[in-house]
């Protein structure tokens, strides 16, 4: 599915642009973390995220991804998503995908984290679009 | 309805992020230059774009701007889009946009567009949300 061009866009360490679509199926938007396993993206959120009750009822979404060194470069990726509903499961993840950002400080940063319960949001991406430059 | 720390962000020269519906309701997401005029943004593409068609269709559209200066900040305005269908007038506002980015270098590339129609898209947001830091 994904070209070696493409995965070196997703490897770097740009911010994820992820669309739900709210109950009217008006089209939503957040910046994300993620890391990219494979052909897949993976972010993580709070359980109570009005995005993560969207991809719940409808696991419809679309990810843009541009590159940190040429905003001319980007990747929107169709997908649909899973989520994953297993905190300690999520609250490993997002240690992976903290230190993408933040290196060495993402342990403290997972240990921050309230109680709420994280979900793993796993992307699989059905098609892939954009331009590298 | 845009606060001035709103207009601060939007009138950097990061690139929106657009979003649109297909005909199935998935979500469309494109890389754009974009120009704030009061409280609408304004981008112009071609007539015959996959956008446009969804757009003239169904303009509920969502634009994501992030701060070139910090990915951390970003406004996600949710919107309704109008499309207008004005070639000489899109070429004109294309001038507007593209200077914000290309500055002197604008006019050369409005003169070497190819003749398909442009049109120009405005953008109402109804909803503003996001985060400044």
């Amino acid at each position: 599915m994904l070209s070696d061009e493409q995965r070196n866009l997703l490897d770097k360490s740009g911010f994820a642009k992820l669309v739900t679509l709210m109950p009217d199926g008006h089209p939503q938007g957040t910046v994300m973390w993620y890391r990219r396993e494979g052909d897949t993206l993976r972010m993580i959120a709070p359980e109570s995220a009005v995005k993560v009750k969207n991809l719940d009822r409808d696991s419809r979404s679309t990810v843009i991804v541009d590159d940190p060194d040429s905003g001319y470069s980007y990747l929107e990726l169709r997908c649909r998503c899973e989520v994953v509903h297993d905190d300690a499961s999520a609250r490993e993840e997002l240690h992976r995908v903290a230190s993408r950002y933040i290196g060495d400080r993402a342990a403290d940063f997972v240990a921050g984290l309230s109680a709420e319960p994280r979900v793993i949001l796993v992307f699989e991406p059905f098609r892939v679009l954009g331009q590298i430059r």
